[in-house]
């Protein structure tokens, strides 16, 4: 801590219950802890029939299943789930799966004021922020709400151990995208930097271990980084980075967790100089000297996508891509930022 | 983190401001925030000019003042507080104050369920728990309820600029057993556990450091590694060291703040080979090559009181202390603790 410094800090009350085996019984005792007695469970089509597995606990305190879930949450999804919701007299939702499955139940629960026990199966870590999402056929809407924040999220690294590599990857490198942003945004603070810093190491350790692709203690690892780096970006709020990315994601549909990837290590360059502090920790918590070359080498132990364009975006697109994020600003960054700056980073990142 | 480590995690949501010189400008921003209008403002008679002047900017939004804060808080005066509350119709309260009046506050709060906007002025770490506490003539009763845990704290340095070191001192090491015991209760988990390494790390520095008896870069370190200390008890709960000291100070009389720092190397001691991961922290933040050399170093360095004997505990007192802290049992600790045990702890710190 820099002697004369002033921060704020506003943490959300957290329920969080983290250990390999224990999804189904946790699910049980969270939901009887929070009431509930008729539940809807939220889940992908893909993962219902594990989804019902681990609820069959619940017995008739499960009254419904919700399977249509999609990716950045349609309104006309979250509508269906609403309505579904509504028709069963559900009390509250269990959802069971990525960042599209928690997103959904935070979209019900936006107007019906549902609580949540969210289950993670991937690396999001948006089951600990108070962020909701929906698409329309023009554009993603985001609020920040904190009736949709989980009542109590179960981790259980057992269930991410059928993840594709790549999609865990992709999904661990979006939890380090938040963990690194954290610690330079307005309201960034000691808390939370140390927090991030050490979601961070948690991130990293899980990505480096050795071994086959995820064993159990890296997905520990992974998974306990990745609460981290939610809780990280609950509290220190999106910055830089995650503009970027969401205004090209929008605008390109390129892969969320990808393109966090791809774009982080040039934001934290143009960074660099303007926030040291945040460049210490990031170069300590990877175990390097310096914090670009920390997350160049990580990338590459990985074999990680590096470039825009290996993503499938089309370099006559640039200016174009250029502007939209353009449109965002005013940016507050250490650096300050105007079209030139979302050029370099753009640039540097085709 | 271990392999295959399960926990749980319930946070609590916590408002603070941290910064000299913001007290008077920051109180009537909280009490803006929480919309409170007739505020009835807490403290000891002897805090009372200077927190009259802090709550100044609060205008007509002041209806009344409490200043009979006394240590303990003993029933009857927490009846006067919530007679004069009731009187004004006051809908909020702001402490000024030690740990006596923010716990003051929270048994005026505990009947009226009003909110509190507390402002520290020792290192007790108490406005971010949910605990509070009673004394009336036979014993001390103390009781968890969400409903008494302030809004917001605001962390002002400068106003412990003229608490007598010795009494700071004392205030620090009790901080300083809250961020150790966190370590090993039943309740604590990976978060709690390095929340507290960092608010040993930072009372350590603070303690340590060189200059003025606590100039303000050495009060910062303190006030911030006294509120980590704060949210770890308030996550972690209280265990072996916590139940020994309430015990004796209550049979006994004997002074809260130094009664910490004298038992908490002996518990330490006591667990130090059935707790290696807290005894590696501990020795971690304390910069040291073992936890138990690292607190005496740092209690040498400071000349903390050492011994019971020291506090006017009469020796001859000992088997009925034993007696006394024996009926607390069972208590949850790392090394399980029979009578015998207690005996070493409090012979070793006669």
């Amino acid at each position: 801590m820099r002697p004369g410094v002033r921060f704020s800090i506003d943490s959300l009350p957290t329920r969080a219950r983290f250990g390999a085996g224990i999804a189904a019984t946790a699910i049980a005792e969270e939901v009887d802890r929070a009431g509930l007695r008729r539940v809807l469970l939220v889940c992908s089509g893909r993962e219902r029939p594990r989804a019902e597995r681990l609820t069959r606990e619940l017995g008739d305190r499960l009254v419904g299943t919700f399977d249509q879930v999609r990716q950045h949450v349609p309104l006309e999804v979250a509508e269906a789930g609403r309505a579904l919701a509504a028709q069963l007299d559900a009390d509250g939702i269990v959802s069971i799966g990525g960042g599209s499955a928690t997103g959904t139940a935070k979209a019900i629960a936006l107007t019906l004021r549902l609580p949540i026990v969210a289950v993670p199966t991937s690396y999001a870590g948006s089951e600990v922020t108070p962020i909701w999402g929906l698409t329309t056929a023009a554009r993603k809407e985001t609020g920040y709400d904190r009736g949709v924040l989980p009542t109590a999220v179960v981790y259980d690294p057992d269930l991410l151990a059928e993840l594709p590599h790549e999609v865990a990857v992709a999904s661990a490198l979006n939890a380090i995208a938040h963990c690194v942003e954290a610690f330079w945004t307005p309201d960034s603070n000691p808390v939370t930097a140390s927090m991030a810093s050490d979601g961070l190491r948690s991130l990293s350790r899980g990505l480096r271990g050795s071994g086959d692709p995820f064993d159990s203690a890296r997905r520990e690892s992974l998974l306990y980084g990745s609460f981290l780096a939610g809780l990280s970006f609950a509290a220190a709020g999106s910055g830089l980075h995650h503009k970027i990315c969401h205004a090209l994601g929008g605008a390109f549909d390129l892969p969320h967790a990808e393109l966090h990837g791809v774009i982080l290590p040039h934001v934290l360059e143009f960074n660099l100089h303007d926030a040291p502090d945040a460049a210490a920790r990031v170069a300590q918590a990877l175990g390097a000297t310096d914090a670009v070359s920390g997350l160049d080498e990580l990338y590459d132990s990985i074999g990680a996508t590096r470039t825009l364009r290996a993503l499938g975006f089309d370099e006559k697109e640039l200016e174009y891509a250029i502007d939209v994020v353009t449109a965002k600003l005013p940016i507050a960054n250490p650096r300050p930022v105007s079209r030139s700056g979302i050029a370099t980073i753009l640039g540097a990142a085709l």
